[in-house]
C-alpha cells in the first residue's frame, strides 16, 4: 500500500474529547473517524486489523468445530417475544416498524435467531452437540457510549451458539471453548487477560466466565488473589472475613448523636472503629415503592448484584424520606418497624457484639448492639463488596482488586432460550426434551482497542506481528533523488511478491515526519532507505520498539526482514 | 465437516411458496432459512460459499488499489440530509429515533459515508484517485422482496467508492472497474453475464453499467444486438424503427367507433394495422394533478424511465376520468384541448401520415392524420421501449430482448454528492475543486442465488468448484462396517490435512439417501467408499455432472482428487 493514498488523517495534537490511550492513538494515527456518537467508521488499517482478528477467531472456532453460519440484523419482533426479551429489555434495544407497520428490532445478540435457525433442522440427540457462530454486526443503544472502540453502539461480535443434549455435555464443551479463548487472545497478542466468573446478567443462565483484560482504564473491577488462581468479576466475587465478637457482651445503650447521619461521622463522634458499627442502606424494588433494608458492617459497602441475586429482584437506590417509619441516619436493626419491607442482613454481621446502629429515631443511636442476643435471625446472606486485602475464599491468602477490559465472554445458559421458543429434541429414550445451551462473545473493534491499550507508547501504538495492519513500513528518505525511488521501488515490488505486507512511505517528507508517523501507526518493523544507507549498499532495518536496530545489505534485505517477520511472529 | 452435525434441513419436496429454481433449491438443500420477509439465516455451506465470492471480489478490488474499510449499518440523518437524500428517498429507507430521540436511519448505502470519511482527511489533487470499499449489510425495506436471495430486504453488498480529480481520471478508473467486474463474474463461476448501459435512478450521475446474468427467470429486461455489441437495459435502450410515410395524404375524416377504446378493438374494428394508429397514454406528475400526455404509435408501449428523462419528472399513472376535456379511449393529437398538461409526442409518429387517432369526443375517432400537415408539432422525443426485432442503433441488425438479474452495477456519479456535502480538495492550481466519484456494487446474496439459478439440474445445486461450500463429498455407504468405517475417517482426515474441503457424509443410511443429499447440495466431487470399493481396493470418484466417473485405488486417492480439483478449478 502507497502511504500518499492511503484514507485516514493523521495528527500530532490529541483530540479534546478523548481521554484513553486507545482512543487517543487509534483517532490520531488515523485509524477510526466517529459517524455518530459511539457509530464509527474504521479505514484500511483498522480494518485490516479487524480481520486479521476475525481469522484468528475463526481458526479457533472452527478448531472447536464450529460451523460458521450468518443471522440477520433486522429481525422482526416475534422472535424476542418468543424468548420474552422483547419485554425485558429496555431502552438499549432498538424498535422500528417496517413499511408494512410490523414491529422489528436491531439485534443485540442472536440467541433468539439461532434457536430458530436450528429448531426445525434438529431434531434428534444424535445431531447434538453443534456449535454455530457467526461475525455479525450488532446494535446496543448505549447511554453512555465512551473510550473510542471500547464501549460502542455499533459493533462487530463474533457470537457462538452451542447446543446439548444434557448439562454434562455441555460443560465439556464449555470448556473447550474456554481454552479456544485463551489460545484466541495469546494469538491476538494480549498479554494480560484473565478469565474471571461473572454475573450472567440479561443471558439468563447460571455459570459464566469474563475475559478480562487487566488495565487501568478498565471500567470493570477484578477481584484477584495475590497467591492462588482465584479470580473473580466484582459481581460476585466473595472473600472470607473474620467475624471477631468481644469476650463480654455490653448492654444495648441508646445514645445521642445529635445530626452525625453517616458511619464516618458517628465513627469517629462515639470513637469506635466503623468495623464495630452496622450501616444501613435502603432501595426500593425497581418499579415499586416495596422498600429493601440491607444491614452490613460499618467499613463495608453493599454489591448490588449480589443483593439482587438473594431477593430475586432488581433494586434501584431509594429515598428515605420516601419510606414511612425510616428516620435517614438513624436506621438500625433493633426497633425497627417498616411494613412490606424486606430487610437483609449481611454475614459480616453475623455473631457480632459491642456495635453501633441507628436507634430508629432521630439524632439517637444504639451502642452494644449482640446480633445473637438482641437481633435473632436465622439466615444471613453474602451482599458485600469485596474489598482489597480481604482473604480468598480458596486459599486464604489476600485479594487485590484490579480494574479490567470485558475482552471477550462465555455462559452457560441452560435451556432459557429452548424452553421458550420451544425447542426440542427427542433423547437416546424418545423422550422430548429441550437441548441446553451455551453462547460465547468476542467484541472485535473492543479487541482492538484492547490491544492498543496494552500495546503503545509515548509515541503512538505497538500492533503485534499477527494483527499488525502491515508487517513492514517502508521509510524512502529523499525519495526525490532518482537512486532512493528506483531502489525503494523495487524493494517494495520484491517484498509484496514474497507475501510481506508493506506500507511504502512514498511521500516526499522530512525523516522527522515519517518516523514520527511510523511510529504512530505502530508498524512493528521499520525500513529505511535513504542516499546514505545506499552509499553503503545497505538499508536499515528497525523495530517498532528499538530492540533491534540493524543495517542489511541491500541484497539480502527481502531475506533479513522475511526472517524478522518469522521471529517477532513468536 | 460431519454431515451428521451440519445444521440446516434438507428437504424432498419443494417448498410451496418457492416458485424460482434458486429459491426452491436453496431452500431444500437447508442453505437459508426464513427469518422473516425478506430477511435470511444463512447455514454454514451458504456462509462458506459467501466468503469464497467475497475473497474473489476483494482480490480483485485490491487490485485496483481499492482500501477495504468500513462504515456504519446505523447512520445518523444528519448525514443524509446533507445529501439530500434523506428527503427524497422514500418508505424503503429505515429511520427510526434513537434512546436520545435523534433521528437515525439504516443504511441502504454508503455514499455519504464515504464522502465523510473521505473529506477531512483528503484535500490535495495529490491524494487522488484512490477507491474505498467495504462488505457490510445494508436494508432495504423493499415492498416486494421475493425470490429467496434475488430480492431481499437486508443484504451483504461489496460497495465501492472512487475520488477522482477529473472525469477523464474517473472514465479511466471506470473501465478497470468494469474489467475487474468481468472477471469477478467469471471467477465466481457466471457463464452468462453481460454488461449493459442502465439508468443511474435514485445514484445520481450520468454514464452507468449494470451486469446482468441472463436468465429466464430475471425481472429485468436487456435489449441485445444479435449481431454487434450493443447492449442496454430496457430503461435506456434505444432501436431504429421505420417511419414510413404513404404517398398520398388522406383528408382528416371522423369515423363513429362506438365503445371501441382501445388499440386493437380500434385496429379490428376499422380495419388498419395497428401501426397505422396513435395511441395516448396519460400520467400524472409523481405528487400533484398536472397532466402528462403521451402520443405513441399504436403498437409501442412508453418507456417511463425515458419519459421521466423528457419530462425531468417522476409519473404516476393517470385516472383519465380525473383530467377535464379528456375522454378515455377517444383521446387523440386533433383537437386536444387540456390546460396545463404536458405533451409529449414519441419520434415513432414523426412524418407519418394516414394515422386513426382519438376524436377527443366520445365514441368518435379521426382518421387521415398527417403529422406533418395536421399536428405541426417541432419536437419528437424517444419515449417507447424498445421491441424484439427491431433494428439495433449501431449496426441496424435485429435486437433480441432478454431477462436478467442485475448482478452488479457500476455508476459513474459525478460531483453529486461531494457538492452537497462539501468535500473539496485543491487541484495543481491551488483551487479548491469537488472530487469526481465512482460508486459500484455487488451484492453477495444475489451472486449466491444467480449462480444457482444458472447452474442447477433437476437433482439440485450445481456449484462451480471456486465457490463450492466443500470440493469434495466423501460418502461412506455402510459405515457400520468397520473397514469402511476405518478407511472412509482415514481418507477424510488425509484429504482434510492436503487442504481439501471434504463435507464427510458419516449417516448411517442408505446409498440412494446419500446420493440425493451430495445432488442436492451440489458439491463439485463425489466420493464414494462401500464395501464392493474397497474390495477391490479402490474408491469411485464422480464428478456433479456425472461427466467424469472412475474407479481409482485406495492408495492413490488423495492424488486423483487433488488433480480433479485443480482440472475443475479450470
Amino acid at each position: 500500500m502507497l502511504l500518499s493514498k492511503l484514507v485516514g488523517e493523521r495528527t500530532k495534537t490529541n483530540p479534546s474529547d478523548a481521554t484513553i490511550p486507545s482512543h487517543i492513538l487509534l483517532l490520531r494515527a488515523g485509524y477510526i473517524k466517529l459517524v455518530s456518537n459511539g457509530i464509527w467508521s474504521l479505514s484500511m488499517p483498522a480494518k485490516r486489523i479487524a480481520r486479521k482478528i476475525e481469522n484468528i477467531i475463526r481458526e479457533e472456532m472452527d478448531a472447536v468445530e464450529g460451523q460458521e453460519v450468518s443471522f440477520p440484523v433486522v429481525m422482526p419482533k416475534e422472535l424476542w417475544a418468543e424468548s420474552g426479551r422483547y419485554f425485558s429489555i429496555g431502552d438499549e434495544m432498538v424498535r422500528f416498524k417496517d413499511r408494512c407497520g410490523r414491529d422489528m428490532v436491531l439485534g443485540m445478540t442472536h440467541e433468539e435467531a439461532a434457536v430458530h435457525f436450528a429448531r426445525d433442522a434438529v431434531n434428534s440427540y444424535q445431531q447434538l452437540p453443534f456449535m454455530i457462530y457467526q461475525f455479525q454486526t450488532k446494535f446496543r443503544d448505549e447511554a453512555r457510549s465512551r473510550g473510542g472502540l471500547i464501549r460502542v453502539r455499533e459493533f462487530t461480535m463474533k457470537d457462538a451458539y452451542s447446543f446439548h443434549i444434557d448439562n454434562e455435555d455441555l460443560e465439556k464443551y464449555y470448556y473447550r471453548v474456554y481454552d479456544a479463548y485463551t489460545r484466541i487472545f495469546k494469538r491476538i497478542g494480549m498479554k494480560d487477560v484473565v478469565a474471571v466468573k461473572s454475573d450472567t446478567g440479561m443471558m439468563g443462565g447460571s455459570v459464566a466466565h469474563e475475559y478480562m483484560l487487566l488495565t487501568d482504564v478498565g471500567e470493570d473491577t477484578i477481584v484477584l488473589c495475590s497467591e492462588c488462581d482465584y479470580k473473580a468479576n466484582m459481581e460476585v466475587a466473595v472473600s472470607v472475613r473474620d467475624n471477631l465478637r468481644d469476650e463480654v457482651s455490653e448492654p444495648l445503650q441508646e445514645v445521642f448523636t445529635a445530626d452525625k447521619a453517616d458511619i464516618a461521622a458517628v465513627s469517629e463522634f462515639l470513637n469506635v472503629p466503623e468495623n464495630k458499627t452496622v450501616k444501613a442502606v435502603c432501595y426500593f424494588i425497581k418499579g415499586t415503592e416495596k422498600p429493601v433494608i440491607c444491614f452490613i458492617r460499618g467499613e463495608l459497602e453493599i454489591n448490588e448484584s449480589k443483593l439482587k441475586k438473594v431477593i430475586s429482584a432488581e433494586v434501584v437506590p431509594a429515598n428515605i424520606k420516601d419510606i414511612p417509619g425510616l428516620h435517614a441516619g438513624n436506621i438500625g436493626p433493633i426497633n425497627l418497624s417498616v411494613p412490606d419491607a424486606t430487610v437483609v442482613f449481611d454475614q459480616s454481621l453475623k455473631g457480632l457484639n459491642n456495635l453501633v446502629g441507628g436507634a430508629n429515631k432521630p439524632e439517637y443511636h444504639i451502642k452494644g448492639i449482640d446480633f445473637d442476643r438482641d437481633v435473632k435471625i436465622e439466615t444471613f446472606y453474602d451482599v458485600a463488596k469485596v474489598k482489597e486485602g480481604e482473604k480468598c475464599p480458596v486459599c486464604g491468602k489476600k485479594l487485590v482488586l484490579r480494574n479490567g477490559i470485558e475482552v471477550g465472554n462465555i455462559f452457560q445458559l441452560g435451556t432459557k432460550y429452548t424452553k421458550t421458543m420451544g425447542m426440542t429434541v427427542l433423547d437416546k429414550e424418545g423422550k422430548a426434551v429441550n437441548p441446553i445451551m451455551g453462547c460465547y462473545g468476542i467484541g472485535i473493534g473492543r479487541a482492538i482497542a484492547s490491544v492498543a491499550e496494552e500495546s503503545h507508547d509515548d509515541k503512538g501504538l505497538i500492533w503485534p506481528m499477527a494483527i499488525a495492519p502491515w508487517q513492514v513500513y517502508l521509510c524512502a528518505l529523499r525519495i526525490d533523488e532518482l537512486a532512493v525511488k528506483e531502489k525503494s521501488e523495487e524493494l517494495y515490488r520484491a517484498l509484496e511478491e514474497q507475501g510481506v505486507e508493506v506500507l511504502f512511505d512514498d511521500r516526499e517528507a522530512s525523516a522527522g515526519f515519517k518516523f514520527s508517523d511510523c511510529d504512530l501507526m505502530g508498524i512493528p518493523i521499520r525500513i529505511v532507505i535513504s542516499p546514505k544507507t545506499l552509499a553503503k549498499g545497505n538499508i536499515e532495518i528497525s523495530t517498532r520498539d528499538k530492540k533491534i536496530q540493524t543495517d542489511v545489505s541491500y541484497l539480502e534485505a527481502v531475506h533479513k526482514i522475511k526472517e524478522l517477520i518469522y521471529q517477532l511472529s513468536g
